[in-house]
């Protein structure tokens, strides 16, 4: 049977991920994602009216005009989260495709979200939700199956789906660390993986997350992020002031940690902003073990009215939780640096980034700025406190030797982020060009 | 009463720490460090056999000579904590002083150990013994009290000295951290420090350790590091070859935690190199809260006959806890990465830095040169597996609120370094020149 | 004599410079600027009809407030040089003492456009002409002259302000570099700075400008740029297509080698943007040796039409020398880079920085997206064609030994920044607290 | 005819460089280089008497054992300049093909010195000198042809070797920068690239040196480096104590500028260490354009006698120019740091690093290393004048319109640094893997 693997997008950034996998006749389609500083670099674009080509132009969405060169029908289309990167093109590419879109139902959740935002195309492929550890059959042939392995990462139900041909497994790779205590949900299946590796014709081609890998050693678990999260909040327990948190809206494990340490230091904590309440709203309506009764405020004006709130009932009591950790200049932190709503800052109030500053200068001097408005305010800094979602190189090698794969594609970065990988992979005996794909977007490799 | 404060050593670097205190006719000093990098900068020097004086012109122990500006008789020597900064030049200094060195169990053991390897002047000054929480009288006036205020450090039983004056209390801040959960040991003990603040004429004057003054946010608790340990050691658990650790030999809560999760994840941690066997074979003789039961091999002889048993009876049984962690060119680890021990490392094998890269270039590039030769013969890295020991700028915050003193004396660290903590003192309303003393060595600050 | 130091503005921050000299009864004030970025990073403030007190609480001019606690009257305000940060705040503060403003004459040009602008206060101090080498009497004892010593700096007619009084020299040194060969002017009158050194009672104080005082070695002259400025314009010769520079615009004697080598490549060079035009319109006037043939545009709709014109007759015609060498959001460059001025970038065409980039996060973050703008519409970024206006090291103990001042005074920095000369300082022998004073906004030394 | 590319060495590395082409029967190499760090790793190992194979196994020289995969017939081996990393590893590997090792001259003697030093093996292949602009026949076929293209670089005399196919031009593109002004020997000649370019069937393909791929803009003219050099020693010209050089000792260009702003300031130069020896003597003796009556002085113990002779007769008579611009442990100029040599370094002494520092951990230790020891002497530091001798990525555009190649194979550094290349090539139309060629040591690419 042929394999072919198409190099849609991200092989060349981090951001509008996509991938199809051909297998005979059956094209199944891993990710389409959105690369948003494409976007934001232009003031004052809305991407919900855009049309796709305009979009792919401006290097946002995947060029997805690669496929016309695969002979096959596309069978699934299959985000493996729920980050923007990988389901944020899906309003404006899956419409093209007569596919069902197959996710776990977190992940499920959050695409309709994104359709229903959507103004300009309409999408109804069909939304089936899977579970980690479970498998469908893809196409007529009877040969080919989807499985999805569970996964750890920065947001909750990751999975890494892989597609047993007969030719052998083809494992999509991204996104993930190895966390063996994840605060939510199951560890990472490793198990699962290196029966995997062992099973039938092996693996047969692995596509791998280089987020990190040019960086030493391993990626911490959650639990290491949340007990120094808990050494941070409990130092100001007696603090009877301001103290506000921001982390990542869809990091549900970081919110939970932020929600039950609020509570144990005597506050209430107050998810604030839109996305806040896409994230923790849609993980509390399906059952994630996250708390129930934390209250979440999603529009600017009730966003303003509980800070008025907060601000009568005494902020010592509260935990705000809001938007704004990489100090973007709209955002309800960056606003409340300004001054610009009702939640005043004092003198010595604590403000939280449970976050790490994305290392890309605009991110950099935006999140400069930010800090610097609510020093001016006499807010007090505490940031960093994070671990990263992706695998560094201990996790890269340790994946090698449980899929012990024949080829291997790596992506989610450019070429520089390729580096660390393609000495790693060398190292365990691959060559480039031979059996480790450098590639870049929108290309074809084949395989079989 | 007269209170003077003489700033004899480590106000214009890190290391060589000394500062004498005034109180009317009884002079206290609190620590006789050793910069080791002066030392280490020339060649095969030994500084055993030298004289005090040629250690003062290369700049590598206190230059004492202000103390004749000082009219009074030094009634204590009274070394913090048992770093060589703080107690390297007692078996230089101290003998030139009629006054007992007065310090906890550890650190007396320590500066035994310290004066037994001398080779150029005999001490005979007292050694005393005294607890954190403890107080003694200095002088014959009655009105000058030593009190030891237990703090939190990465060495163990760490206090910060206060001595009670008529004037007020001089709180004299050096090393700590603001650690409500370390490993051994109690808490810092912030609620006296805060008494300490409120009671009497409240503190006349607070030496602080700067360095970290520069650095946002809240050093977090030694919790936060053996969780990050934990993580990462558990996660070799299925690997069946060598695992070699390094850390701070002094650090012993550290190295506590290294035992512990070797036999966790079912090896034999073994000790080995010189400062291992003295900082952990103190602490096991007397009595810190640490496993008794270790291995610990000093003499480069029997540390050879330990990898050779290692060797024999299997690498995956052993977890060897070594000296090196800043690549230093003796070192045991650095001697394993070029082959020069009986210890064989082979592809895949563990070594894990419990430790972070001091940033100094040279130490960078002995760092560096370190671990590309552990890696030419396959090792894989893990890093920066360690918080500081110092306070970063929210603890100096706290600080501050919890003593109020009337004047401040930044200390342990050059001017650069002092920076940050002119700008935080400023904040809280002390004035540069006034109530807020930058300094150099060599000066002698009147207060009353 | 009394003779006193007020250390007004420019003590903490580079930026609203302001110091005063109070000898006997008679005050010099040299120098009130202003800190624009206190000013920017609010949204859509204009200070053009803001009043001092709200400018002061900004922190963006100088707190004259302790003016008050010098007793005597002001008889001079002498900005240094043409810089914003050493003129921008005489609009608002000036009118407050009765008192003539004295500066070289392009400076003085300046100030007039300043005050022009101003829309709050009128300021009717009249404006004084001297030029560098000139001497003016001060107040009514005979005792007391102000001269002015030529300097170089990063622009034309920069001057250091020595005050002659009974009891030595104060001589005031911001801003500059040792420049033995700058493309316009004169070479810094060191023969002058060593006679003042020596001559009566020598220099009782040097106020020095520590801008690079953390920098080895030394500041090349402004020809080492040109020659650099050189080889890259000339490499160009070849290219048919557009090539676009950017500079600081006050910096006239970089202006004037971009003219000159525009057209030695057969180009027409064009000065685009408001601040082009002021700083090099002012040039030309007052007769500087400066191309006098040259098209200066400084309006928003004539550039436009210029832009126009320069796209009819052909790009490959022209050199634009437009603003925006800091990536500034609404500056010239960066509205190119947005496509939103009828040049049309095309790729392969070149995009000549000579200016570094302020190393501040909000600063390069915005450099940063204006370059990948720039790089998205095709451009080639040659940056960096630059050397500093402020000594290095090496310039500050050349003039410390012209000088032997009795005291020092370090400004226009941070404790940070004033790091690097304290130590060099004190390597020249000189110790802090006595005859080294390291200082912040709003104290008053006394001297004598 | 059959086109192939062996990269045997410098594809994943600076360092150890080697490429064989074959063009049908005929096999033509270029460079043999070494990898110094890769020995120098090891302590007290001295390449002279080590087999190669030992040294393959090092990863110090070009593991060559590809080469018989290639069939055909060596027919010459040809080192495009003097560097080590391009002629270190002759002494060890040319006696294995029967083939005249062609290059210009000063590249010729060069070799020589290395052949003469080897203790190993003995080498007696024909030593072919070839200046630049002429052409040599390969092989029997008549139809391929060697021409030696005139470059420039940071030494003299280097060249960019083409061999003329059938199918089209392979230019060897190893190592350069675009220098119109060299301050030795002619400009680069990009009107022949250009020719080769058009003529026949153009460049089938370009191997190229990414040293600098990652860099922004233009690498400056040496006359830059020069003109910095020039303000750097004429602002010196009245210090009358010591004055040190150090720089690179096989750029001949900027030792010959050392040589004549020393006489300016009315100093005498002096080279010191063999290096410098090597190379000058090597200049001197054939003709270069270089002062003919500098003194040289390569054995210890002479360079001991020198520095007494200067001593006696004055420091403020001499310039010595010395070997040490790495700090490099054993080198002259650290010698003097420690004090081991008979020159007595002052305060106010001038130390002169005409070179930058090589960016990696090890170096940046030593060097700093290096001026802590100096400064500690009382050395004040000048470094950084300095330019580079590889292309930046402006020169890179250049050369691809120039030479409009068919192929292009990075070399001349890791993955990382092919990054910045592939992205501007992939900017000018190439596609990885199908005509832009990121490979590794000891692969055959086959171009027809």
């Amino acid at each position: 049977m042929d394999i072919e693997i198409a190099t849609i997008g991200g092989y060349e950034e981090v951001g509008r991920q996509m991938t199809a996998v051909r297998a005979g006749d059956d094209i199944v389609i891993f990710d389409m994602g959105l690369n948003l500083s494409k976007v934001l670099i232009h003031d004052n674009i809305r991407t919900e009216g855009m049309h796709s080509l305009d979009l792919i132009d401006m290097g946002a969405i995947p060029d997805d005009r690669v496929m016309s060169d695969l002979e096959g029908d596309v069978k699934a289309i299959v985000p493996t989260h729920g980050h923007l990167d990988h389901i944020g093109a899906i309003s404006k590419l899956a419409h093209r495709y007569d596919a069902p879109i197959v996710a776990t139902p977190f992940t499920i959740e959050l695409v309709k979200g994104e359709l229903e935002e959507e103004g300009k195309f309409n999408t109804d492929n069909d939304l089936v939700k899977m579970e980690a550890g479970e498998t469908m059959s893809i196409g007529d042939s009877g040969a080919v199956d989807l499985e999805f392995v569970n996964v750890t990462h920065s947001i909750v139900q990751a999975i890494n789906p892989v597609l047993h041909t007969p030719e052998g497994a083809v494992v999509y790779g991204l996104d993930k660390r190895m966390d063996h205590t994840p605060v939510i949900g199951d560890p990472i299946d490793m198990e699962r993986f290196r029966e995997i590796g062992r099973e039938g014709n092996g693996v047969l081609c692995y596509i791998e997350d280089c987020t990190n890998a040019n960086k030493k050693g391993r990626t911490p678990s959650e639990t290491v992020a949340r007990e120094h999260l808990r050494d941070a909040l409990y130092s100001m327990e007696d603090y009877d002031g301001g103290i506000v948190a921001t982390t990542f809206s869809s990091h549900i494990a970081r919110v939970k940690s932020l929600i039950e340490f609020a509570r144990d230091i005597g506050r209430e904590p107050i998810l604030l902003g839109r996305s806040m309440e896409t994230y923790s709203g849609t993980a509390k309506r399906i059952g994630i073990d996250f708390p129930s009764d934390v209250e979440m405020v999603g529009y600017r004006q009730s966003i303003e009215q509980t800070f008025e709130r907060i601000m009568n009932e005494g902020k010592e009591n509260f935990l705000p939780v809001v938007t704004g950790h990489q100090g973007e200049p709209r955002a309800t932190l960056t606003r409340m640096g300004r001054g610009e709503t009702p939640y005043q800052l004092e003198d010595g109030d604590k403000v939280v980034f449970s976050a790490r500053v994305i290392p890309e200068p605009t991110n950099e001097g935006q999140r400069y700025q930010a800090e610097k408005l609510l020093r001016m305010q006499g807010a007090r800094i505490y940031d960093d406190i994070h671990v990263s979602g992706h695998l560094c190189q201990e996790g890269h090698y340790e994946m090698l030797d449980a899929l012990q794969p024949e080829h291997i594609i790596p992506a989610h970065q450019d070429m520089s982020g390729f580096s660390g990988y393609v000495e790693l992979a060398s190292n365990r005996g691959y060559t480039l060009g031979r059996d480790l794909h450098v590639t870049s977007n929108g290309n074809v490799i084949e395989l079989v």
